[in-house]
């Protein structure tokens, strides 16, 4: 039977255009894009092509300011530990956001071992961070301010333009870690006026494992991978030629089709949040009511833990989540949750939904079906739901 | 018309098993292996299942021992800069050697301006290094040793079970990048007695862009990307599952084939080297002519310069190399030769001929009729050779 993936933010699918674009790059069998002859010219010029397609997608400036790495967590890995080190000279102190990404988050967090001091702003019950509170915490020996584009886990979107004419004015290098929205929705490097951005492929129907990072011209880096002068000497290493071949594809696809997909994701987010009332009730939808991304939703269920819902769900060839895939091995409740307020029986309630391009109307009222009876089911054995008055 | 490779250091031709495990894991569709659902358990399962196949290929005492990484630059600069960084507590000394790979040389430059202590052991005229030479160097302070496995310019196989005697006796944690000699020759991670061990897919036929760190149980190290739990927390980022799957498939395939291999290697090797003499005059074979790699040549001509033969070889759709792929955009002669005592001249006569399971016979035959009408147009060109008496 086939599953419905409603967690396209663990994984989407590849497009057949993506697939086709990988299938011919294995069969043509390309080499070295570092070598000296033939071999070697028709690999570099299958990378390149594939840069400006990604560089297209993003709006940079120039075509190199796109590093390929192996995915969003290199991306940040390399942004985060290598600005801040290549900048120590100037200071050791790094503003952050209380619900960023575990990449960010255990980046700075190895960072702080190595003497650096980190500020975390703490977010408003959507999710937000204020710019204000950014401009507070810089300090004359702040060397790099990181805050995510959107959450991944409540989907919110942060005010990154606002907080790049603060760090401008204060001559603070920026980073921000967009891996849940290049590609997904409409970004320009430029006009978000950041210094350096983390994208992976996978969010627009490329392959895992292979991701970009935007780096403005100038911009003083460490290489995280030290070794052969692939990617101007700023990435070590072969470069992953056919998962890059699939990424480019994948970004001419977005740039082309961006607004009809934001059309569709939006419509069933809009379905699902509409009838939701329909089927459940004492439920909480987290993030931020506008400023969010059009495919999310994050739903606190009363009384019952978001994980049961997960598993039964899956009995019933029904994909969803309850956070990151990479937090997956973690019991605790989800530190993004508990930042926005949420109490830990919510936080633990809480399941992410995530449309794809994949998706039809017909899912949304099949999940919200299975949804009813898994959370009757789960209530049915739930003390604290027996417990409350109201029902 | 086809090219000939005879530089399949740079880039090994995917196996048509592998080309067919790929196509296949892009037709399935696979999801996040981190994922709570069917859809990221199907993706587990071709995950551990790669893990095995690599894991029986180096002999680890458990699967769990492999690390996958985005290729074997990944894999040098985690242990690296992963052991020095985790063990400083104890000391700030590294001891490596002339003639390692630039992604090694690098990562040690990199910790050199945090604060770490390099000692660069000399390699003989062979590109050996004497294991009595690393005893001496190692300190109370040291807390690695890095010596690569064979070296990608000359071939050399280095003494690495008489090092790893030496580093245990000295309670010092041994590296060895073995990205040219994992899948080419037999590599038995036990019987070496290394602690860690880089290597990459694309030497025994698996893509570009995927390979291993081999991290003995109990070894202390950080994650060169921080993030979520992937890897058992030593590498975070969703996997390149394509590509991860690919290598598994040809690792099965070099474990089998391993002796057939050889010997297909070892004779197109000697072949050359026997041959050589009948087609050109005046030239060096560097390396050992014992401890060496079955599939490299690295052939020092006399009075022309390496780049001009690769040029014209490619003309004539011969694929060759001067060097290391990696080092290609760097103009100097190389550092391993020099390391060797090739003056600087012979050093910028040299080519890297490396065989592959789809050479043959005839190809040898073919590279030499070429090499000999163009090392002759070459010289007559070279006013050194006009000018040397004995012509």
């Amino acid at each position: 039977m086939e599953i419905i993936n409603l967690d396209h933010i663990s994984a989407n699918p590849l497009l057949p255009e993506v697939k086709e674009a990988m299938i011919n790059a294995i069969n043509v069998g390309y080499g070295n894009p570092s070598s000296q002859h033939k071999i070697g010219d028709r690999a570099s010029e299958a990378l390149e092509s594939a840069r400006a397609s990604v560089a297209r997608l993003i709006n940079c400036s120039a075509t190199k300011e796109v590093i390929f790495t192996s995915g969003g967590t290199e991306s940040v890995n390399h942004a985060v530990k290598g600005i801040a080190l290549a900048n120590s000279g100037k200071g050791k102190h790094i503003v952050s956001c209380n619900i960023e990404h575990n990449a960010v988050i255990r980046s700075l967090r190895r960072l702080k071992t190595m003497g650096f001091e980190i500020t975390s702003i703490p977010v408003d019950k959507h999710g937000r961070v204020n710019p204000e509170h950014i401009e507070k915490a810089i300090k004359d020996d702040t060397v790099l301010v990181t805050i995510m584009h959107s959450n991944n886990e409540v989907g919110t979107i942060q005010p990154i333009e606002e907080i790049s004419k603060i760090t401008k004015k204060k001559h603070v290098l920026f980073h921000t870690d967009a891996v849940d929205s290049v590609g997904l929705v409409a970004m320009d490097a430029q006009k978000l006026g950041v210094d350096a951005m983390s994208f992976a492929s996978n969010t627009f129907y490329g392959p895992t494992g292979v991701g970009g990072l935007y780096l403005r011209r100038g911009v003083k880096i460490w290489p995280l991978l030290d070794g052969g002068t692939q990617e101007r000497n700023q990435r070590a290493g072969t470069e992953n030629l056919i998962g890059i071949i699939g990424m480019g594809v994948a970004a001419d696809l977005a740039s082309r089709e961006m607004d009809e997909r934001l059309t569709h994701l939006k419509k069933l987010r809009g379905k699902l949040i509409q009838e939701l009332p329909n089927y459940i009730d004492e439920y909480i939808i987290n993030g931020h009511p506008e400023h969010c991304l059009p495919n999310l939703v994050s739903l606190s269920i009363k009384y019952i833990e978001g994980e049961s819902v997960v598993l039964m769900l899956d009995e019933d060839n029904i994909a969803v989540s309850t956070r990151s895939a990479c937090a997956s091995g973690s019991l605790r409740a989800s530190h993004v949750l508990l930042s926005t307020g949420l109490d830990y029986a919510d936080a633990q309630g809480t399941l992410v939904i995530t449309f794809g391009v994949d998706n039809t109307e017909e899912t949304v009222t099949r999940f919200l079906t299975r949804l009813k009876e898994t959370v009757k089911a789960l209530r049915n054995l739930s003390p604290l739901y027996k417990k409350t008055a109201s029902h």
